[in-house]
């Protein structure tokens, strides 16, 4: 038969799923040995009990609770109901998953007119005994009785300003005496009989009623947001008074035992005299910093580094502790594992792993992979007042300062000027990549988390907030609305990609900085890792900060980024144009000297490493005029009269156009279907790799291409390009006179592809998951459209669990991957496998990843040390068992 | 060790790969006790050994053929190369599977000055001799020695001109003779060596040539295009030759057992007096009817009816013979299954199985679908000499005239007056529905087998040709142009969408019927068949002829259509952009009554059997104008200075319609994404199908009907759309009073689902798989751009074996198939899953639905039939060696 209470000597602390966090917290400290008052908690059990009985308390439970009570009046010369020297205890709640401030604490309980008296005469304090009475009336009366607590709020508020007392503490005991005779005539009124004045009634009570405080609206409500079992129940602790308030002599304190701010070593910090613990969190008065106990109360100083050292060892983990001095003896009211911001996380993490209090691995999983995220990228200092006016989506990490610009022209020219701008758009298109790398950040009012905006802004490891519906943007007018308030072009704002908040005038940031624990920390990561952790870089300046981040090869090199730069795609655009094959050859021959150049940089700096280049990927009027831009134009230019040759130059552009346009591009003429259709650009991709890599190969560098066939559905399509392509390679190797290592491979993006792995393999040296696409069509989802339309109401409305562009799906997309990495294999046991969306850098994709057997995962340069972080913990998470990391 | 050749009499007639077609016949013919002459045949593993060889014939050959001509020589009383009786042979070629002229024959082999001298002698006929003569030294000449066939024509032109003589008929022997001295010398010319005049040189060389003329240019391209394999090679016969030319008791015929055009039981043919084969195959004389030689030549006639039934017996089949009688003397010189129309298959195969010539399952096993097809749509009068211009795309079956109209709104106007037209369109979309209704059939420039045109002449049944890419067409100026014939609008065409031909001008058409034999094939069908057959109808009047061609029930109602006719457009359109809900609920509320009225009507029809109703479907911007054309007229609007009132509601139109605009549509908000947006939509639907089926039921009727959530990708999506509409369902029962027995389901057609549908079955009582859908998903093909863009290319270039829409791609889609029928009937075995997309009506698909074991497939109601023949076959293809079939 289980029990249903454990004293704080016997409890087992490890155990907080039966005691409550609070309940084995007690029960540790008191067998490591600290001062704790004494006390015992009644367990979850007997919460659940309460509930399968209706909320009825079990019939043998105050038997009990009486017995204990018993044992605590044996050890303390002190009894419940006494009047001579009253046990008073605290009754307060405590599950298994902090729940701060969600459920009820009672202090002072036991007090009655009789003990009252006795407490007065005992403390020769009746100001203070007074205060406590009425603390307790009125926590039992809002939390037991149910009554309003402003009713009671009202009765402190009219005797402070009738007195003209500025705080609590400026009340007589007189004063007191009234408020006391007040709250008890609300209880009177409220609850139609008097206060109850039986100790046992009042302990008996206020137990039934913290355990139907876990079901309470904000409780439930609370559970549900942070996906907390809603059986975990509550623990109840009844724990002897001690008392903060008793004079000078006397303080409350809260600390933690390293800085939760930065992770340095040593105490930190509140304390104040004579108060008790709601008076620290309420803030009326200003406390001391812990360090000035060493002072002032230096033998509770040293007593407290003593225990935090204690608890440290014990629990290898940072502890936020809650204490009470009373009349100069410490007391230990709580102890917790400690929040801490990013940076104390990883330093405080690769500290204690120094210091052996826990091993590499232990430092590795616990710090968590946005901690990273957040560590590097400039963000607003949290210290600052800033005036925010709109939320968006927190779509790429950071934050940015710049003169609002809603045109992608003007943000070049002023940034050409020196002038730093947030490019303000509805959506962002290719068109506007040169705006975007000439802006601080993007902010738009359309667009999801893998729109244009986003996902160009992650790869360039710029803030953006998108998506931020509530701003009207009138880009004609030069200015947006938002919440009243009117922004105009030119005037600055701040976008806070981190938090997806938009900012008002320039809110001061704050640099990033790869710290010396978080260097250590990632190359712990790479000890721990299986998969290898590679970079999307379309430049050279990409491929840059990979490596600097840690990256071990490029796995997604998108070749078509290269078309858009000004130069190159009014040739290209000339090119796609072009009826004469001739002229259509010398034109592409122009982008062949840039593409090498290109290719060449990033082969350079990634020397010795595998690049995935991935062949033109999108169909080809994304590099032509819009439609019905070019529509708008020849209507104008009909009805103005325009010049009749311009004209039909015009007209016949629009039909072009119009020629090429697709219903849905998205599963139109692109990827390796362009390969067969129009073969040159693709020749003349490989041509310009290869003399790339041949040119490094004589100057005695070792560069490793890898050729990326994209959207390839059926084997033919692969062994057609292939055979094609490895044909123009070999000739410009055979001139060139020297022979690079490389590889032919594709995409996985179409399921088709995915479920004929096995024979797509035979053509393929190499696998990259375009997990973005696989995603679209696995889901029937457009990125382009679905987040806007339904996919954030499908998330909020719990059909999907989340954002599967985000966080790969592992039923649908992840059984096809799983599918399709086990058919691969069959017959190429070590086919290179890696993943290049957008997935690549998040972490529980990175697991699902590792699970698989994946070689790499690919993401963002900005996102590779979170990536390399998450690769090490899916191994960890993989070897032990998970609960020792909750 | 196997032997180089057979005598007639001694091979194995069934064994065609070893003997050829040819061969096989003779041996079978001659074992029957027919009249056939003597001889042997070479077997295709000598032709085999031939090209191992690199092109030379077995040394052992040789020495086989002079014992086998022996023996012939001995049966005859000839000699090979004998002056007083001269044996001459024919070479015949002869392979598997019939490839009608594309190898080569050689006639009156043995012949020289010397043999040439006796035959004259013993026939009596020098000039006869002689034509045999020049005969062999031409075929000859061409087919050995290699000569331009042009020369010798040539000379036998000049000789004719120079006699004035109109046919060879009329040539003297003086003229022949002349002839031959001149290809003699032409021989000499061309090859430097006088014409071979040792008959086993002839011989040895003639079959060399049979052997090498398996791998000339027009065979190889014939085995290409019927995807014949190219290792089967050529048996040769040697054949003792018989003449028909030897004057008027000889002749020469071809004769079918039955009539090939319309399975008439009795000998058709034609027979030629005093001819050589090929004189029946030119054209030159016009032959008598097979039957007249009934009064002519009775005793070859009733040898010839006598050999027809025995024949037929023997082969269970109907034959194609050819026959020459010389001076009176009947013999058979091939028989082989004869060619047939459509009508002539179904008629031949019920009859002979009515006629115990064969089982049930064999008359199913013979009819081939695509007959079935054609037989159900009227037809251009094969007779008909017409003008093509133009071949497009045969998208949907049947011939239709009208007039050329290039707008939907007209066609309807003229149809109200009574005029035939034939909707001509660059493309087609919603919009045009009601055009499409009102047109006898449908024309397009661009397009492809699933294109909208496509998709809505099948299912209405109309004929289309779509994709005519030739055609120019210039809608604004009324007319089109090809080839160099310009047609306007009002000019009369015809179109052929059983061919693809656009003919000028009226062509006499002939309409369809059910012959009394192909309603016996099909019920016969109907006891083998395991899957059933339904239909896709959108409309009452689609229900109706889906019961009449043999429809088990409805499997896919498209509701949007409903949407699209005219008064409910308008409503609808207000509906969509309505932003107060009272009034959007008044709007929809009268759509309700219409729906009624249409499920009621379709309910009706299919009493007693299920009706899959699909929700809408598509994204409610397809109901709206086009974009473009707002723009348009909103651009001319504001430059033009229209009213300002008129044009700040269409700028607010142009707003309303961009905000809902798509990148890629079908990947978009609509199917069940709607319900979960827009759920009124979907209620107002399922209300009407509730009204319909209630007030049936009341009156007696039994109506089943089956609602159908399309575009399910994830379970949730089911549940809610389900748990909502289902508490609509039995409101409406609930005040109805009565029960209708209903089913929910969900369509299988994003992959996710087929995925994960172990977990979506928790939710459906049926699946529907949409292989459009599925198929656009499974390839990322989008299937408006696709098969404009690149999937013909790809089909052209072998990249896909053929277009996944027609033909269900089993490797992709089908795997997919399979996983979610395992998956789904895990735990639920008697779901009912069927199939409604295209593939419904595929012979190859629907064989694969049968292999997978869904319920039933679904298609138009006129391809229902084939759809029924398509189910039996796939009984009996799976139950026995499919060789037996061949």
């Amino acid at each position: 038969m289980a029990k249903n209470l454990y004293f704080y000597d016997e409890g087992d602390g490890k155990n907080k799923r039966l005691l409550g966090g609070k309940g084995a917290g007690l029960c540790t400290m008191t067998q490591l040995g600290l001062p704790v008052p004494a006390g015992f908690v009644i367990t979850t059990e007997v919460c659940k009990k309460y509930y399968d009985a209706g909320g009825k308390l079990p019939d043998d439970l105050m038997k009990d609770v009486r017995a204990a009570v018993g044992k605590l009046e044996k050890t303390s010369d002190k009894k419940f109901g006494w009047v001579e020297n009253p046990l008073l205890v605290s009754i307060r709640s405590g599950s298994m998953l902090s729940m701060p401030g969600m459920m009820d604490t009672i202090l002072n309980l036991g007090l009655n007119e009789e003990t009252l008296a006795g407490l007065a005469k005992l403390t020769k304090n009746k100001r203070f005994s007074l205060d406590a009475y009425r603390r307790f009336i009125q926590m039992f009366g809002k939390i037991v009785l149910g009554i309003d607590a402003q009713k009671f709020e009202e009765v402190l508020e009219k005797q402070k300003e009738k007195v003209c007392a500025k705080t609590d503490q400026d009340l007589t005991t007189e004063d007191l005496q009234n408020i006391v005779d007040e709250f008890k005539r609300i209880v009177r009124r409220e609850t139609g009989a008097d206060f109850p004045s039986d100790p046992w009634k009042q302990l008996e009570l206020s137990i039934s009623a913290v355990f139907k405080s876990w079901n309470n609206k904000r409780a439930t409500e609370y559970r549900n947001f942070y996906k907390i079992p809603h059986d975990l129940g509550t623990a109840v602790n009844v724990v002897m008074m001690v008392f903060g308030n008793m004079g000078e002599g006397s303080g409350t304190g809260v600390a933690f035992t390293r800085d939760p701010a930065t992770g340095e070593r040593g105490l930190y910090g509140e304390f104040l005299f004579n108060a008790q613990g709601e008076d620290v969190v309420a803030g009326i008065r200003t406390p001391l910093k812990i360090a000035d106990l060493k002072e002032k109360f230096p033998e509770v100083y040293s007593q407290l580094v003593d225990i935090a050292k204690k608890l440290e060892s014990h629990y290898r983990e940072m502890q936020d502790v809650e204490f009470t001095v009373e009349r100069g003896k410490l007391y230990m009211l709580q102890t917790r594992a400690g929040k801490r911001t990013a940076q104390a996380a990883v330093k405080i993490a690769v500290e204690m792993a120094d210091e052996g209090l826990i091993k590499k691995e232990d430092a590795v999983i616990r710090v968590e992979p946005p901690q990273i995220d957040r560590l590097l990228h400039k963000h607003v200092d949290p210290k600052a007042k800033v005036k925010v006016i709109a939320k968006g989506l927190n779509a790429s990490p950071g934050a940015a300062v710049g003169k609002v610009v809603f045109d992608s022209e003007k943000a070049k020219e002023m940034n050409a000027n020196g002038e730093k701008v947030i490019l303000t758009r509805p959506e962002t298109n290719p068109d506007d990549v040169g705006g975007i790398i000439a802006a601080q950040g993007v902010l738009t009012s359309r667009g999801g988390a893998t729109s244009h905006a986003s996902v160009v802004t992650r790869g360039l490891g710029k803030p953006a907030v998108v998506g931020c519906e509530s701003i009207k943007m009138d880009v004609g007018a030069g200015k947006f609305e938002v919440n009243g308030v009117t922004v105009k072009e030119g005037e600055i704002i701040t976008i806070n990609g981190t938090t997806g908040e938009v900012i008002l005038g320039e809110a001061p940031l704050v640099e990033p900085k790869m710290s010396k624990e978080l260097l250590k920390l990632l190359s712990w990561c790479d000890e721990l890792k299986r998969l290898q952790n590679w970079a999307n870089a379309d430049y050279p300046r990409d491929a840059k900060k990979a490596r600097e981040l840690g990256a071990q090869g490029v796995g997604l090199c998108r070749t078509e980024h290269m078309f858009f730069e000004e130069e190159r795609l009014a040739i290209f655009r000339l090119a796609i144009l072009e009826e004469n094959p001739e002229r259509r050859k010398d034109l592409l021959k122009k982008l062949q000297s840039f593409q090498k150049d290109d290719f060449k940089g990033i082969l350079e700096i990634m020397d010795g490493l595998p690049v995935v280049i991935r062949l033109l990927d999108p169909p080809l009027h994304e590099f032509l005029p819009k439609y019905e831009e070019l529509l708008e134009d020849v209507v104008t230019g009909r009805l103005k009269g325009m010049d009749k040759k311009e004209l039909e130059a015009m007209e016949k552009l629009l039909m072009q156009v119009e020629d090429m346009r697709e219903m849905n591009p998205m599963m139109g003429l692109r990827g390796c279907r362009l390969g067969i259709t129009n073969p040159d650009i693709n020749e003349m991709q490989v041509k310009a790799i290869f003399e790339a890599a041949c040119e490094l190969k004589r100057d005695g560098k070792n560069p490793k291409p890898e050729i990326m066939i994209p959207l390839v559905g059926h084997v033919n399509e692969l062994k057609v390009n292939k055979e094609q392509l490895e044909r123009v390679a070999n000739e410009v190797m055979g001139s060139s006179g020297v022979n690079v290592e490389y590889k032919f491979g594709t995409m996985i993006e179409v399921p088709r592809a995915a479920l004929t792995a096995e024979s797509i393999a035979e053509y393929a040296q190499f696998f990259s998951f375009g997990t973005n696409d696989l995603t679209q069509m696995v889901f029937a989802f457009s990125r382009d459209d679905a987040e806007r339309k339904f996919l954030f109401t499908y998330v909020e409305k719990g059909i999907l669990p989340n954002d599967p562009f985000q966080t790969l799906d592992r039923d649908g997309v992840g059984k096809l991957m799983r599918i399709a990495v086990e058919a691969s294999r069959k017959n190429k046991k070590d086919l290179e496998i890696g993943i290049c969306g957008e997935h690549g850098g998040d972490p529980a994709s990175i697991e699902f990843c590792h699970e698989v057997g994946l070689n790499y995962v690919s993401c963002s340069p900005f996102r590779v040390p979170v990536a390399r972080l998450a690769a090490a913990q899916a191994v960890l998470k993989e070897k032990s068992d998970k609960e020792r990391y909750l």
